[in-house]
């Protein structure tokens, strides 16, 4: 069938609206219409050339919903009509990582993933014959895409897919980083790094979770505001800050954070991260993706003293299990969607979204489809 | 009181025996018979001049066990008679990191024990009126010393001095890493780097954890015979590894350590002990202390992907509370102290002791007085 896309021919060209062919959902495979999805930092990144694994040409996108209008042989779990959000982080319940019930990454179709593929190994897309990649397993910016039925999450047909796109990844990442990998518990002093679309997650995460103080870090002084509407109660501007930001945090948490994060992607503020959290007990949550060969660094003496640090990939959450239960909770008015999504647009306008994403004008774009 | 001691006059000169003067017990304190003191590498550590914090004149030794022969006013839970061993990490009970149940760094007495001193700011050690420095809060290397009641585990009276005394650091520090820092359960699979007297104590707390897979890292071929008495399943001698060493132990256990133990204080082998964890879940554990100034690094996406990176002191051990508990079970025969305690000694010859541990001919040596 022919579906229009926002394709990425090549590194740091802007991405171009086409027609482009899409095949039918093979074995163990959905075909979804989408009708909204999110722009986010990773397709930026992709898009750019930085990521040393991005394909081209490929049809980006991971954070979408939309309608099952059909499936492939042998798929159980849905079916036409069910609403999904695609998960680049697939939940098969089946493979060593699901079963061990101690990690989200399911590796099940992760290698062909990897290569823009299709679990088969081939492309479902392809404009003129010549085949185009997929992104993520998801390829959310086509008005319609072909995805694993493990990687879809099954949501309530009440929710909105204009916000709850954006579950898809950003709301998940951060507010999962707090509930499902930190585990933050009612009275935990908190530092979030970077007050942008994760970084406003995270504070969202730490309110629900029952933190006490929720400290925002963020050099941009106009997302205060909206970061103390989400729960932050203390903002700091590290540029405001006389002498060594570390020891400032540690005083104004009490000795230090007990759960700390970073999102923004600096090696450097992930050191701080780590260091401002509580002698003894402290964790750092690192959410945030550095530069390709970059590295993080720290004297041992920080982790022998009983500092921990780890990661968060998809806010350690398993798709298709805890991503209904997020869109319960936005449709319950647990967390605020609304005031994240700053602008919408139709795929036509998709470049002007990447524009004020660059220009930091933006928490997050939507396109509707 | 005259006490025999083993003096560090200053870094870098062998310890020299003196007579010297032992004042009472005050408020809170204890006097000490010591019956028998393990020797310890950060004793030459101090000794040597490296450790930046160190302190001189001062009694060094930390890993000792004795006889309570008088108390100060005030202490409840000690009296003449009972028997106990030092702990460098007290357990007071009441302080905010004892309180927390989330740490054994009890820092009731840190400040005071950091400058050599007792928990009033005076030192007990004297010599023709000169003061001597007390060193992390026990000074072992004396016949008798002053310790805080909170820093003294009372154990069983059917305890041999000569054995219990390496509880007092490398049998705590090493079985505790593996019990109560990582919490290694049965069928996890276990990679430990270094084989002297901390790691091949990992090796018997991961046997007694039920560990499946238990891979001692060490250049030293030597070790092997030792570490598979204590429950080493396979030895790797990087030297003979052909490639990388990471990936060769990521397939020796199945996809990566469920927990790693770095039991060396080498800032290098800390990453690769990192990065040989399983991808998802694989926590690594730094015992070892590192040089001063020295930093560990890796890629954060060692972190994203699930691997935890903590530390590890005195094993995670409340002293008052485990210290006890692990004597008896070496009394029981669950663990193995005789087989590391390579070599005896009386007080006057503990410069060998140390020559034998910088030639690495000992895995302990134990001063009995």
């Amino acid at each position: 069938m022919d579906v229009k896309a926002a394709v990425a021919w090549e590194a740091g060209k802007p991405l171009s609206i086409e027609t482009v062919q899409l095949e039918g959902p093979r074995e163990g495979e959905v075909l979804v219409e989408m009708k909204a999805t999110g722009l986010c930092h990773t397709d930026l990144f992709t898009l750019s050339g930085d990521d040393p694994e991005g394909l081209f040409p490929a049809i980006l996108g991971h954070e979408g919903a939309g309608v099952v209008v059909d499936v492939g042989p042998g798929v159980t779990s849905l079916q036409k009509g069910d609403h999904v959000i695609p998960l680049y982080t697939p939940e098969c319940r089946e493979c060593d990582y699901c079963t061990s019930h101690k990690t989200n990454l399911c590796q099940k179709i992760r290698v062909t993933q990897g290569r823009g593929l299709m679990p088969d190994g081939t492309s479902r897309f392809s404009m003129n014959g010549k085949k185009i990649h997929h992104y993520m397993g998801c390829s959310t910016f086509a008005s319609h895409s072909v995805v694993p039925e493990i990687a879809l999450a099954k949501i309530r047909k009440d929710a909105p897919f204009d916000k709850v796109c954006y579950i898809g990844c950003g709301v998940t990442t951060g507010v999962g980083a707090v509930i499902f990998t930190a585990g933050v518990k009612p009275g935990d002093n908190v530092v979030v790094f970077g007050l942008g679309g994760i970084g406003l997650n995270v504070i969202q995460g730490a309110r629900i979770a029952g933190a006490d103080k929720i400290v925002g870090v963020d050099i941009n002084p106009a997302r205060k505001e909206l970061a103390e509407k989400f729960g932050m109660t203390h903002f700091v501007n590290p540029k405001e800050v006389e002498g060594d930001l570390v020891p400032y945090l540690v005083d104004l948490t009490d000795g230090g954070a007990d759960y700390s994060f970073e999102c923004i992607g600096n090696v450097n503020v992930m050191r701080q991260a780590l260091e401002c959290c509580h002698k003894g007990w402290g964790t750092s949550v690192i959410i945030g993706v550095a530069g390709a060969g970059q590295e993080i660094s720290t004297r041992p003496f920080q982790l022998v003293t009983g500092r921990v640090w780890k990661g968060s990939a998809f806010g350690g959450a398993r798709g298709r299990t805890d991503v209904p239960k997020i869109v319960d909770w936005y449709m319950e008015g647990k967390i605020n969607i609304d005031d994240l999504i700053t602008h919408t647009m139709p795929l036509e306008d998709i470049n002007k979204g990447f524009d004020l994403m660059k220009k930091g004008e933006s928490i997050r774009s939507v396109v509707i489809y």
